[in-house]
This record gives C-alpha cells, sequence and structure tokens, in this order.
C-alpha cells in the first residue's frame, strides 16, 4: 500500500526525470493516479515502465508541441506531436471545453498520439464546466469484428459523463468488448480458464484459454457472439475507430502503433500515430443547467430505486464503483501488487528517484 | 408482395387521410418504405395502424407546428408539438445538417415526439452533405439495468453513418440490447424458446419464454449478463435516454409514453413526449472530405479483407445487409405478411383509401 499523494510524486519525478516539463509530469501523474485511486489499476502505475520504455526507443516525445492544426467554431484537429497520450488528451479535452463555451459544443479529433490513460478522467473534465464529456480512443488491435478470424480492432473505449446536482455525476467508461484484456491477464496469472463467450482462437473457434492472445487468438466484440449481437459490440468498436482515427488523420485498426515497447509499430501506416475524439456539450445549450441537473437528480434516483434481483444489493449508477474505490484508496492508500512495484523499483534505480515503500 | 412505389402511395393516402400536410405524409411513408426495402418490417408499414390509432386517441398530432424552442450555434431544442415522430425526426436532423454547415457541427434535441421509425434513415440523411450522422431516441421501457427486475429503459436505439468514396457508406443501426423486441414476437409466433441471454422473468431470472415481456419480464441489455459487461449495454441505453430526454426536457426511462394505442401513457410524467437526439459533422471540420473518404474506401477494404471464420461467408460492414435486402426489394416488391396485410386492409376500409394488391 503506499499512499496516492507518495505515488503522484513518484509518477511525477520519473516523468521529469524523461524530461517531461513540470505541468506535464503533474498531469500525467494526475491521470494515472486517478485510475489508481478509481480502481481500474491496468491503467495505473502498471503502465509507468511502458511509457518509459517507449520514450527510450523514442516512440514517445517528452516535450511535444501540441497544437491545433485545423479548426472550425465547434471542431479542431489536434496535432500530439507523439507526446504521451496522458497528456495529449486533457490539452485536446480542454479545447472541445473552449470551444463549447463559444458554440455550445465542442469536438476534437487527436492525431500522432499514445495511450492516454483512462477514457473516464478525461471525459469528467467537463464536469465542472456544466458540461457533458465524452472521450474515445482506439488501441492496437486485438479485437476480431463478427465472423472474422483476424484482430482488426482494439478494445476501443467510450466515456460519457453527465453531472447531475445532489447526487454525483453519471460517469460511463468502458470498453467496447465483452471483457477487458487486463482480466484475461488476472486469470491466465491465476491459472484459470477464462469464461465461455470472452475468447476465440486463431481460428474463431470459441476458446477458454485467458493466454489465447499469444497464439493468435482474439477478445470478442461486447455481446460476444453473432446470436448475442456482437455485431453491434463490432459497431461501436468501429465507430471509436473511425471517429478517432479517420476524422484527425491517426492510424485505424491494426496499424495502431502498440502501447508497449516490445511489439513493433505496424508497417505502412496510412496515419500519424494513435487517435482520440473528445467531446463537450454545454447543458445550457439545451436547456438551463440547473433544470438539467434536477431532472437528471431524478433519472438517478430512479435507477437506484429499482427492485433489485435476488442476491444484488442494489442496481448501480455508472461511476458508482468507481467513486466508492476513491473514497477508500484516498484514506488507506493504493494496493501495489509485488511485481509491479518491483518494476517501479528498477525504474527508480535507473533514473535515481525515490521509490515510497510499499507497505 | 407489394411494389414499393405502391406500398408508398397506400401509406401516403392513409397519412393524407388523418389530415397530414402533403409533404408530411411523403416524409411519413418515406420513412416506414425504407424500413421495408431494408428489412427492417418491424419498423415498416405494420406500424402504420399504431400510429393512426394514435391519433384517434388524440395522442398524435397530424398537423403540428415543429418548431426551434432554444439555440446556440450548433445546438438546437426542437418542440415536435405532438407531431408523428417519423416527420418531425427528418425535420430536426435537417436543422442539424443546417447547423454543421457553419458550425462545424450540428447537435438536436427533441421533445414532444413520437417513435420516429428506424434511426438509420435519419442518420443516412447527412450522407449527401459529406457529414457524418447521428440518431438516437429513447423508447417505452422493456430492459432492465443491470442488477434489476423492474424494467426502465427502452431499446433505445443508436444510428451513425460515414460517407466513403468508392465504397457504400457505413451505416450502423442497433438498438442497444441483445434483442430487439421484434425478434422475441416472431419466436413466440412460431412457438419457439427464446435462446438463453435475451430475456429475463419478472423476478430478474433468466427466461427463454419468448413471451415473457407479457408477464413482467424484461429484455436484457447488450451484453446478456454482468459476466459479459450487460452494464456496458445499460451504460449505452441510459446514455440514449439523457440525450434524447434530459436534454430536450422529454420524458426518461419509465415515463417514455408506449408507441402503441393499448398501452396507456405512464402518469405523472416529468417531461413532454418522446425524446431524440440528432448530430451531424461536417466532414471537412475535420479533414478534406475526399481525403477522408478515401481513407474510409481503405477502412472498409481492410475489414472486408479479413479472414472469415469457417462457415462464415465474408466479414460485413455495418449497412451491407440493408443494401442487399434493398437492391432485392426494390426489384421484386415488399412482402407482407397476411396478418399485417389483413390490419392494413381493415385501415383501407375504414378511411377509404384503395390498398395494392398483395401478390
Amino acid at each position: 500500500m503506499i499512499g496516492h499523494k507518495d505515488l503522484h510524486a513518484f509518477v511525477k519525478n520519473i516523468f521529469l526525470k524523461i524530461g517531461c516539463p513540470e505541468d506535464d509530469a503533474v498531469l500525467g501523474a494526475d491521470v494515472l493516479i486517478a485510475a489508481e485511486l478509481r480502481g481500474i489499476n491496468s491503467h495505473g502505475v502498471l503502465r509507468l515502465p511502458n511509457y518509459v520504455a517507449l520514450w527510450e526507443a523514442k516512440r514517445i516525445n517528452a516535450n511535444p508541441n501540441i497544437k491545433i492544426v485545423h479548426e472550425t467554431p465547434s471542431t479542431a484537429v489536434v496535432d500530439g506531436d507523439s507526446g504521451l497520450g496522458l497528456v495529449v488528451a486533457p490539452k485536446a479535452m480542454e479545447i472541445a471545453i473552449e470551444k463549447a463555451k463559444t458554440a455550445g459544443t465542442g469536438w476534437v479529433a487527436v492525431k500522432n498520439s499514445n495511450h492516454y490513460g483512462i477514457a473516464g478522467y478525461h471525459a469528467m473534465k467537463a464536469l465542472e464546466h456544466d458540461m457533458i464529456g465524452m472521450a474515445m480512443t482506439n488501441a492496437n488491435s486485438l479485437v476480431a469484428p463478427t465472423f472474422s478470424k483476424d484482430r482488426l480492432l482494439g478494445t476501443n473505449p467510450i466515456a460519457v459523463t453527465v453531472p447531475a446536482k445532489e447526487e454525483p455525476p453519471f460517469v460511463a467508461d468502458f470498453a467496447t468488448t465483452v471483457i477487458a484484456r487486463g482480466k484475461l491477464e488476472v486469470l491466465h496469472k491465476k491459472g484459470e480458464p477464462a469464461p465461455e463467450g470472452f475468447v476465440q482462437d486463431k481460428n474463431g473457434k470459441p476458446s477458454t484459454d485467458p493466454n489465447i492472445l499469444t497464439e493468435g487468438g482474439a477478445i470478442l466484440p461486447l455481446g460476444g457472439d453473432r446470436l448475442h449481437s456482437s455485431h453491434k459490440g463490432y459497431c461501436l468498436g468501429a465507430i471509436v475507430d473511425i471517429f478517432s482515427a479517420l476524422l484527425p488523420g491517426a492510424n485505424f485498426g491494426p496499424f495502431v502503433p502498440p502501447s508497449v515497447p516490445y511489439l513493433d509499430v505496424p508497417k505502412n501506416q496510412p496515419g500519424e500515430g494513435t487517435g482520440h475524439f473528445f467531446g463537450a456539450m454545454r447543458i445550457d445549450a439545451f436547456m438551463p443547467a440547473d433544470e438539467f441537473k434536477s431532472k437528471m437528480d431524478l433519472w438517478i434516483k430512479t435507477m437506484r430505486s429499482a427492485k433489485p434481483i435476488d442476491g444484488e444489493e442494489k442496481v448501480l449508477i455508472p461511476g458508482d464503483p468507481e467513486r466508492e474505490s476513491e473514497k477508500i484508496k484516498e484514506k488507506e492508500g493504493i494496493p501495489v501488487l509485488d511485481k509491479v512495484y518491483q518494476n517501479l523499483k528498477n525504474l527508480a534505480e535507473k533514473y535515481k528517484v525515490e521509490l515510497p515503500v510499499n507497505q
């Protein structure tokens, strides 16, 4: 267990060591620690050694010139200049929010970026401005479209956030697949099989091997099989890919660069880097924000007051589990797995940064 | 089988008889016949007797004053004045397209509307302007959120359309549930059980009874059960509900008025009518349209060239099956089931409109 402030300082110091400006180092640490606090540790400090290795391999630019390359009143295309996605994304989201202030809504497509952490962090930035927030990103291809043996799409997450008044905000943040890759890794490490409907083997046959991705297998789109509407999950992953890559001119589908250093960048790329897509909609571009937020309270209360199925405690609102996690971890600290801690320790030694004790 | 032009004329004449202006009658017929041609007959002429009965019950206004009640450069709220959704929706989509011409994008939320037919029809209107189109609507509640016994959301569809150059456009149009209600009705009529993972009974237990909705059962969100990420389908249905109802001030979740005359309008409604949400994004608000469309061709070719799983013919692009259906039905005519034809015949006699022969 490490206090979140201590862990934040460590991450910031590593980013400083690789040459990030102070503000960017803080921002990158903000995003990773937010993932840890919210219980999404697959997108937390576990990823730090990868980011550093990608920088060492000159696939990440620690001091990027992030700039708008095209715009209209409600849109912009941002070139991330190969920066850390953790830094490029919040800056692009800020532009979407600024656009929304004058045009009612703002939509920003980003090229030339990298892995941006949790989508929810970026989409939540809209909430403090009484706006609805959206964030999407494509990712390297691990997912097979319906009927395909080949992996042609990433787990391509979508986050949508909506402010409420007395109630906490609605925060949806999910991969457009049956499961996230991280869950497969956990099952594999535990020596447990994957439940049916999670993955297929290299021939497209159903599999329960949680390690099947290393043998040409693929994660299934949300829905699982055609009978249960996997084509809808395929549509969702495709929409995220098209918005994130084709609108800004980033790489799509199988051409997205992997966010790990041990996998090569695909050849003959049709675009630049990884792509993201952000949106901000001012509530009062539609109706008075106060009235909307009261209605949102009623919406949330209506869902919460549903009769739960026997054995289940209650019906949740998107964002509830992550808020619960935050409350606990802000107080008790962030649990860091031994294997992850060892990797951070190697990084700390290499870059001469003090690592807090894991207790 | 009835030729699509003859069937269109019949629908138009019925709409004229209930008092729709000529242009609106044509528009309403356009939307219903488009559904038939695209093979989505659950949203075709089958619905016509319901629309008329709702008008008879004074729940639909045949001559509405559809108007913008609030706007910013990129947004508008439209009051549908209880009009046919088939007429309100295309007019709202037109406003989104007009907004996009100057602001880069246009986003229109609609209250006080009714069932709007197939979402894809409306979203496809953006294509001829080199825009990405979006359409969503909420619907009366038949879907249980994850862990809920109660039905609190509609099947809440999403449509997204993207233009390509040589290739046909990408047209995704899908309910955010495992299956559409229409499929359950077909299974029930055939006397066949529903596959596992489609529905639950009134206690939230898995069921294979295709008629379970009449006994307090519910359709499951996309994903099916919690293990296979039904919470993501719940998130999607919730997002559609919030955008379609809370942004314009329409009814949400369990308060959405049913689109059939034999179910009463819920009491204590917090909003006005059914809600929709439309979007249009000008491609060249992000990058030159021609360049984008060439890239979209490459995206489509990449997906099409995937190796299909043994026993499957090929990997499809969203919109392929509907285009195939259109080609056949434009030539051969639209098959109308005997029971549906009988209902149309009753309508024809009541309103003294000539019904084409079903041959």
